[in-house]
């Protein structure tokens, strides 16, 4: 399996202290070795950095911990491969351009019958079910909006009507995000924290490092933190529901979207 | 102006040296600090590295200084801003994905009426002129070509085309790549050389630095660099002919095409 971190803000934010802890995973006491990504919405733009190689052991990885990277939305992977083999092209996050705006995402999981999800704008570089699923995801998107639908309810419905199909499939926990929106999709397995005023202590489970937000941060900030597993060991994480899509915007959740009924 | 740098080659290879030399001109001797890029093409998949701090001072261009990455293209911008604001959506090279391969292109020059240039498929996420042609470019050639044509030689007589027709509009020098060709167009001014063995020594213009190209090199490595300006002083370039367009593939050209009478 592999493993997802997310992050959304109201503030231009580095996510080193989370980081530190997730890329241990990769390699470091995880079976992750298989390559990890990183992408981050800063206010000028969009960059992601991707290294096939095991993240503790990655000179990129390093950079990006010690080069603190403020943004609004991150999202990174490390990778465990199933299907297809350990190679650049196939390290999350995959990322597209739709409507004027780079689309990012990250799997977490395994699909069935994948190959037979219909294509259209989009086209898979690499082999992995992931990206196949990202493609026919976002193709699916802009078939039904040429451009972004002046209601957003609209286009999370048919989102979170995608992501329940593609649950059917397998497993299906995703990070996505349009640069402004983080969009998070609960099939097994994903927990999240919002930190915000007064701001304590926290304890990375995965490494010796703690880290005392209140130096970091003002009243007004507000940072969540989404993962596969609990990054710190002294806080408590909220696990989502099965089915569930939650859209974030500036470390808020907007909407709440809850598992069809079966 | 900015300046572009690309490589082919037939063997994986780094581009440390040029990129030292040409790093060197973001900000250090050159007027170009106004963001710089670069994207690999690995036998893995691709990757860009993109920062709108001088190359001179980034930490990025000196983790890829020092971080050898081998692969078979390379194209690289420095950038000295006219149109649109200095942040990282405008930073070169700009890369979509088209027929299930990632296409990655950076531009030197101005270009007039740019706006007019009719967009299908791929929509610009930054203000420039550069990514706005690079969005109708890559349209033109895929509302031409549902896929990739049999020959093609097709293929490029119409990207020669399209090119021309921008160098109607100003001044449009172009490295263009599908990861396997290198497509370099000179409307102003592009040089290029190609190393192949007996290889000799080679002297940065812009840096104390020198290489011997045998230590680093077999018999049958064919390696080509392209750039706005030379990058050595003591080997003789070559310069392209406005309204050119060469072909590379594997550090040699395989096709050229000439300027459209007039």
């Amino acid at each position: 399996m592999c493993e997802l971190l997310g992050m959304s803000a109201n503030v231009p934010t580095d996510i080193c202290f989370s980081l530190t802890g997730f890329l241990e995973r990769g390699g470091g006491c995880g079976p992750h070795r298989d390559g990890w990504g990183i992408a981050f919405y800063e206010e000028g733009g969009y960059r992601e950095f991707r290294d096939p190689h095991p993240s503790v052991h990655s000179p990129i990885a390093r950079l990006i911990r010690d080069y603190p990277i403020k943004s609004h939305v991150v999202i990174s992977h490390i990778r465990q491969a199933n299907v297809g083999q350990v190679r650049l092209a196939n390290t999350h996050p995959f990322s597209r351009e739709m409507w004027g705006r780079q689309w990012c995402y990250a799997h977490n999981g395994q699909l069935q019958g994948w190959q037979d999800l219909p294509l259209s704008y989009y086209q898979p570089i690499g082999e992995t079910d992931s990206e196949h699923a990202f493609c026919h995801l976002l193709g699916e998107l802009r078939r039904r909006f040429a451009s972004p639908p002046e209601s957003p309810r609209e286009l999370w419905d048919v989102l979170h009507g995608l992501c329940e199909r593609m649950r059917g499939l397998g497993v299906f926990n995703l990070l996505l995000s349009d640069g402004q929106h983080l969009y998070t999709y609960c099939a097994t397995k994903l927990v999240h924290i919002t930190r915000r005023a007064p701001f304590g202590k926290a304890h990375l489970s995965d490494a010796e490092l703690s880290v005392d937000f209140v130096e970091h941060t003002t009243e007004q900030d507000v940072v969540s933190v989404l993962a596969t597993e609990p990054l710190t060991d002294n806080e408590s994480w909220h696990r989502m529901v099965p089915g569930e899509l939650l859209v974030w915007r500036d470390g808020e959740i907007l909407a709440r979207l809850g598992a069809f009924e079966g």
